[in-house]
C-alpha cells in the first residue's frame, strides 16, 4: 500500500487491507518497538493527544490516514450525509491539539478534496481520498528531501550541531526536517558532533532522537536542556537546527518549549539558530507569534511520567506548556523545501507562503 | 547536641553520644525521610560523592562533623599520630567533590583548629573539634539569617521569583541562601509567586526546593528548566535568586548547571539576577571563572536515575557538568552575609572577601 522502500521504518501508514492506520507507537520509544492498530475515531485522537504520534508532518500524514479510515466505515450513500460525518469525524481529530498547524491543514485538505468529487460514487471519493492520504506522505518525504538538501549547505566538515526535540524521520515521515540536514552531512562524509537536548518533560531528545541519529552512526552526545548554555560557552557548537510547529508571517516560530530559550543563548555565544520547516507550516493567517495559542498539557507530565516514583509532592502546582515562541529576531534563517529564509521575514516567507496557500 | 530549636528538622547533626553524623538523606526526598546514621570514612566520603547531603555550606557542616567523628576514633595518644590520621581522613574527604569550596575550606579549617591545640591531650583536642564543628554549623544559621534580611530587601509584594536547584534550608543549615529571602519576603506578608526549575538530571528543584516552599506556605510553581524563557517571557518573572558553590574575585559564578543559562535569559528579558552565597563562598585564590574546575559526573545520571527504565539506548553517551560558570557582567548583585555586592565585582568582593579570609 505505501509506496516507499522495503525494509525502512515507517511510522504511519496503513495495513494491508487498507481499514485501519498503522502506527509506531512513540511513547514507548526507545525501549520497546509497537506498532498499533487504529481504526475507531476515539482511539485515533487519542494517539495524537497522547503524543503516540507527534511532530508536526507525522500528525498531519496520520490525521489525513485517519480520516480516509474513518471515512470508509461509512454506511450512507448519499454524498450529503457523506460529507456531515466527515466534517464530523474531521473536526474531532483536529480538537487533539490545538498548537500544530499541519494537522488542522491536512485535514481541511482532505475534506476539500471529497467535496470537489461530490456527485461521485461514495466508494469511488474513498479510494480517491486513500490515493490522496498517501499522496500527503510522499509530498512529505520529497519535502524532507528539500529542506535537508537545503539545510546541508550550512553544516561545515567538523561542525558541532546541536537540536531540540525531535523533528527527524520519525516525526516526519523520512529524512525529518531539522535533522535531514544532520543526517545528509553525516551521509556526505561530514564529520559532526551532535548534542542532542533531552527536551523535558517528555524527552523527545532522549528518546527520539539519539536513537535515530545513534541509528544512522551519527555521533551524538546526550545533554539535559539546563547544559545548553556551558555546551555552547565552551565552544562545541557551530550551528542549532531544530524543528517548528507554526510560522508566523513576521517569521516569530512556534516550536517545543524551550526553544525560545535555545535561541537566545545562541544569540548570546553567536551561534546561528537555524528553523527548519515545510512551507506549510508557514501560517498565511498568522501575523505574529502573539497569535499563536501556546498548548497547556497535564501537570503529571512534568511530576509522574517516566518516573519511578513522583518527583514533587502531590500537592505541588505545575505549569506545562509544550510549545512556547521564538521572536523573529532570534532566527538566522528558516529553511524550507523551497529555500532558505532570511531576514526580513515578512518579504522572504510571504513568498513562499503565497505559491503554497494561494492567499 | 546540637543548639538549634527544638522540632526542626535538621539535615546534618550529631548523634546522641556524638559518635556518628546523622545525616538526612536527601536522595530520598521527598518520597522519604530517612536520617542514616554515619561513621566510617567511606561511608561518610560516599555520602558526599551522591549528594545524599548537598548545597556548599551543608557539604562545609557535614565534613566539619564528620573529621570530628572520625578523630575521635583514633586509638592514638600522640599528636603527631593523631595529626597524620587527620591530615589522612581529611584529604579523603575532600576528595569527594571538587567544585564546592566550603567542602575544602571547613575541612582546613579542623586541621588548623586541631593544630593549635598541639600539646593538649588528645581526647581534649577530639572534644574542642566537635564544639568547632557545631559552631561552623551555628555560624551557617547566622550568616544565613544575614544573607535573607539583605536579599529581602530586593523583593517586592506581588513579585514573581525564579530558582533554581535547591539553596533552601536543606542545603545549608537553616533559611538557605537563595530560599532565604523568599522565605523571608513570606513571613513578613509579601505577596509572591516563586517558580522552581527541575534542575536535572537530579531534580534538586522539584524534590527539594518546592518541598522546603511549600511546607513553609509559599505559592510555589515547578517547571521544566527549558520552560525558565517562556516564564520569564510572559512577564512572569521580577527577579531570579540562585545560590552558588564558588565566586572567582571577579564576580564569576559556579553553581549548579544551568544557572549560566537563566542568567543569559535574565539579561535578554532584562530581569534582575542574584546570585546569594555565604562571603566565604568567595575564593581568594580564583581570579576568574576560567580557573573553576567543573566536576563531570556519571552519564548514567542522565539516562537511568528516578527514571522507569533507561530514556535513551545503554550506548548513548552524555555529557553532564554538574555546575556552570555565570560570567561576572549577567549578575545584577551578589549577596552575602556581609552586604550586596554591586559590579564592579573585582572591587566590591575583595573587601568581603579579604575581612574573612585574610589574603
Amino acid at each position: 500500500m505505501v509506496t516507499v522502500r522495503d525494509g525502512e521504518i515507517i511510522n504511519v501508514r496503513l495495513n494491508e487491507d487498507a481499514t485501519a492506520v498503522v502506527l509506531l507507537d512513540q511513547t514507548l520509544l526507545p525501549a520497546q518497538t509497537k506498532y498499533l492498530e487504529l481504526d475507531g475515531l476515539e482511539e485515533l485522537r487519542e494517539a495524537i493527544v497522547s503524543l503516540r504520534v507527534r511532530g508536526a508532518p507525522a500528525i498531519g500524514i496520520f490525521a489525513a490516514f485517519a480520516l480516509y479510515v474513518l471515512s470508509a466505515q461509512t454506511k450512507t450513500t448519499d454524498f450529503a450525509a457523506f460529507q456531515d460525518e466527515l466534517k464530523e469525524n474531521s473536526a474531532r481529530l483536529d480538537s487533539a491539539r490545538p498548537t500544530a498547524v499541519n494537522l488542522s491543514k491536512q485535514l481541511r485538505r482532505m475534506e476539500l478534496f471529497a467535496e470537489a468529487l461530490a456527485g461521485c460514487p461514495i466508494p469511488d471519493i474513498i479510494n480517491a481520498m486513500r490515493e490522496e492520504a498517501v499522496k500527503i506522505q510522499l509530498e512529505d518525504i520529497e519535502m524532507c528531501k528539500a529542506i535537508s538538501e537545503f539545510g546541508v549547505s550550512l553544516i561545515e566538515d567538523g561542525f558541532g550541531v546541536m537540536t531540540h526535540c525531535n523533528a527527524g524521520p520519525i516525526a516526519t515521515s523520512k529524512y525529518g526536517t531539522a535533522l535531514g540536514p544532520i543526517l545528509l552531512a553525516h551521509e556526505r562524509g561530514r564529520r559532526i558532533q551532535v548534542f542532542s537536548c533531552e527536551t523535558r518533560p517528555l524527552l523527545q531528545g532522549a528518546r527520539l532522537t539519539t536513537y535515530e541519529l545513534f541509528s544512522a552512526g551519527v555521533d551524538v552526545t546526550l545533554i539535559c536542556d539546563n547544559m545548553a548554555s556551558i555546551v555552547m560557552n565552551e565552544g562545541k557548537i557551530d550551528a542549532i537546527f531544530v524543528g517548528c510547529d507554526r510560522v508566523a508571517l513576521n517569521g516569530d516560530t512556534a516550536n517545543k518549549v524551550g526553544t525560545s530559550g535555545l535561541a537566545v543563548l545562541a544569540k548570546h555565544y553567536m551561534i546561528p539558530f537555524y528553523v527548519c520547516c515545510p512551507s506549510s507550516t508557514i501560517d498565511p493567517g498568522c501575523a505574529s507569534g502573539d497569535e499563536i495559542e501556546i498548548e497547556l498539557r497535564d501537570p503529571q507530565e512534568i511530576k509522574d511520567m517516566f518516573f519511578e516514583t513522583p518527583v514533587a509532592l502531590e500537592n505541588i502546582k505545575c505549569y506545562n506548556p509544550s510549545f512556547d515562541v521564538t521572536g523573529h529576531g532570534l532566527i538566522t534563517a528558516i529553511i524550507t523545501e523551497k529555500g532558505i529564509c532570511r531576514p526580513p521575514y515578512s518579504k522572504s516567507l510571504a513568498q513562499f507562503s503565497s505559491m503554497e496557500n494561494g492567499k
